[in-house]
């Protein structure tokens, strides 16, 4: 996953006043994140009793889908826009709570619930984080 | 594009007190704004100055990421999560007014800016819209 | 949906001899379908027995997704590459195919599945339309 | 990046005979090189000559959207479809192919080309090793 951190490393122009390791880890998290929760909603659906995990299943479809959102706006850096930036992290940040919370929930009787849910916490935090340090 | 009421009056769940003509119109509006961005950015490419239109292409491409994950979050109804879906339309309408503008300055030299502005600002009220009826 | 038709028609440079009808139509119709399966597989999991349309909800899942990317490739004219265009087209018209028949299976029972089948039978052949007419 | 190798061990379904290491290996180059070419179109953006760049940053895009779909495809195991899989992969390779081709060109005078090149090719490698595992 360096490449993340050199790609920001080769950007041409001026990145501002941000904080170069959260915006990476940051970016790295999203994208393991969005993995992470495609990949939990299909073996959900693989499991028994798949009606008892609808909702962890959409859960990780939002959290997928904002998560791979928030890695592609977080790696532009042309006519930044702090708010659009913000905004998206808050949506982030806010689906992995949910999603982690949901996932939970399963941790205990399915393993990919409980990975899942590490990967949704560890996003969460970064994008917590991330929003902290841009002021 | 009836497709979209047609899926929501087909869902087979409660929909709860959702307003479903204010829903099916920012689905639709999300979707026709991100197809808009994506070509819009790609018709800046082919100008003659693409510098001067960096921000504006940029702008075009988070406003399509973002629209497409908000129409993908709206098309969800099962395990629905007020908190997210308002998330979204926040950033969502805040990427619409910023492609808006960006696009609005160069309405007069190039058409696709013009058609992409009108979408964007469609889009942006459409979102403002669903957000007041959420309450 | 004539936002596709306008983009397309204020493109500033040439879009070789291309289908523009027929282009435009698979735009429409890759948009539509996208948003039909993501709402089919979020309505399936609403349905008492998720187990069994496991297979549909997994195929809308990858439909969505592959449309989605077609759209957005058939949206973009500079640095055209007809090869690539062309396999995104093929990916898109087998997912369409396979999620047109899995739908099907379920269209007697499930209102959104018949619906769904629908769109994807009709973007599969606005993608057949289009490769024959790229020659 | 051990989260995709983990999710992978957690499916509760039989996978098939498929290479787990090609297959792991496949997704995670997918998702790198789709944040490699997101931040890669954007960096152009920010270049003095951008015009020159042009078909850089649309390939970059395609490709971007490309390898973010084969991820997902490839994330999924319910309702497995080789054939939905394989036209992906090949999609997939052909545009890493074109767009490593497009960066190298200006891999000497821009290093996220260069760095952006690697992740393609790096890429395209995973996809064409994955196609051969499945025979």
């Amino acid at each position: 996953m360096s490449t993340v951190k050199d790609m920001l490393a080769t950007y041409p122009a001026d990145l501002g006043d941000i904080d170069r390791a959260k915006l990476t880890r940051c970016i790295e998290e999203c994208i393991t994140c969005a993995q992470a929760c495609t990949a939990c909603a299909d073996a959900c659906l693989s499991e028994g009793m798949v009606g008892d995990l609808a909702t962890c299943i959409r859960t990780d479809m939002d959290c997928a889908d904002i998560c791979n959102t928030t890695a592609s706006v977080l790696s532009r850096h042309t006519g930044y826009d702090a708010d659009i930036t913000r905004a998206m992290l808050q949506a982030c940040a806010m689906a992995c709570k949910a999603c982690g919370d949901a996932c939970e929930r399963h941790a205990d009787t399915h393993e990919h619930c409980r990975v899942c849910a590490e990967a949704c916490r560890s996003c969460e935090q970064a994008c917590t984080d991330l929003i902290q340090a841009m002021g």
